[in-house]
């Protein structure tokens, strides 16, 4: 079962997310699918920032085999909102990250999910062994179990 | 645990479902995000045809509360995909749904999950009991258990 | 100024765009975001089939330089739609595309527009001459001036 | 001919827009529909905190009636972007915006372009006389002609 988390104080990671007009439906809420978007934004900011990785060269990228998200209160734009990141646990070649969307200075989660990256290499599209900056990043953010 | 299917035969309720250029991210496959918006379109397409949805009108109407999508195999526009739908499991104001998308002919999913509506009254937003055309319509895509 | 058409009997090439649930906003219609959407899907749709176009590998590769669109009738999902295609003009390098998307049968477009491409080298990213299969693709849709 | 400016001192109103992921289509650029977005987002951020905006009980709402894009330097995901927003004209009933987006601190836009609105009446959809709190907004950041 997925280790998830609701709570600010879950999470030590956090980013600011503009929420935009379209992200809300016609029942006047962020759709259920554009949390997904905050989440992967959230994700690849910290692989950016944290990781080495370089979304137009890196030889090894990530590729999502599985995510999930519990929406506990709705967000609507123009909403300030933050997306809240860590690392629930790694495998081998696989990621699993937790992840939670915060509105203002909230302490509980309008939001919350996982989502599990399998690193590859870009061209054989072959899993690879998670090591060097991105493994030292994504340590630096895992839960202790 | 989630009721999850991914074989073709798992399905009986069928939709085709263009792709769009955007899809694709920079690696070249839909983007995960997408295919949930895939599975909200497929739910209340049937929702509409078959359980009587009006979304700018219904008194009753379906708010998500949790999904999860498994990623097997990447699509990319433009290929030709369906949407596959089912019921899992039908509570007293909840729905799970099964989901699943299949690339052309193909037996096996590309991807396949599930969401939960709880269904509600639009100015109260308090749950309501699933009753009439909505619920003989659920039944009737509901899996035996 | 741009050569712009309303009416389905100025287009020659259709074809249907299904609409997605988080497609309407908040007013209930179709977001305008979302019509270049279906402007670029239908767009890439004719240049892959007719122009042989391969949006992975082809050398040359067709960057949007100018967009417009004029929305005269608010659609909302799940109506059916189609999305109409023609070339308005073929330059050295460029090429401006009209647009429009039609309800149903209807013979008034709900919204038509522009969009002009430069194909351009994809790894030098600087201008190339239109030639060829895409040329000939070009030139079988455009319009008599 | 619409009155369009490129330059960061034409503009008066700014606010940072987050890019995200998704945004990024498979040439590794932010997708040319998706300017659009950050056009209607910037927007209405303005009429909200300027004009009085309630887009969820606002008697009156605006229709988008046409807009374009001249898209004249890419940008990725994740880089930093700023929003841009004037009033080129103001009608009876209908306002037209001018609109740019700059990458950090650049001084030439990377795209610009126009939206044009027509206020109208949420329940009739006819077009209303822009007045009182809206007006004065909007007046205050109109251009010198």
């Amino acid at each position: 079962m997925s280790n998830q988390a609701a709570l600010r104080s879950d999470y030590v990671y956090f980013e600011e997310i503009t929420t935009r007009w379209m992200d809300n439906d016609v029942y006047g809420h962020v759709n259920n699918v554009v949390y997904y978007s905050y989440f992967d934004t959230i994700t690849n900011n910290f692989l950016i920032k944290k990781g080495g990785l370089d979304i137009q060269d890196s030889e090894v990228i990530g590729y999502i085999v599985k995510s999930e998200c519990n929406y506990v209160a709705g967000i609507s734009y123009p909403d300030k909102i933050f997306g809240a990141f860590r690392v629930n646990r790694i495998g081998n070649s696989s990621v699993e990250y937790g992840l939670a969307i915060f509105k203002e200075e909230q302490v509980n989660a309008c939001a919350y999910g996982s989502m599990t990256h399998v690193f590859v290499n870009r061209h054989t599209e072959q899993p690879t062994k998670i090591s060097g900056q991105l493994l030292e990043a994504l340590q630096s953010v895992l839960i202790e179990s």
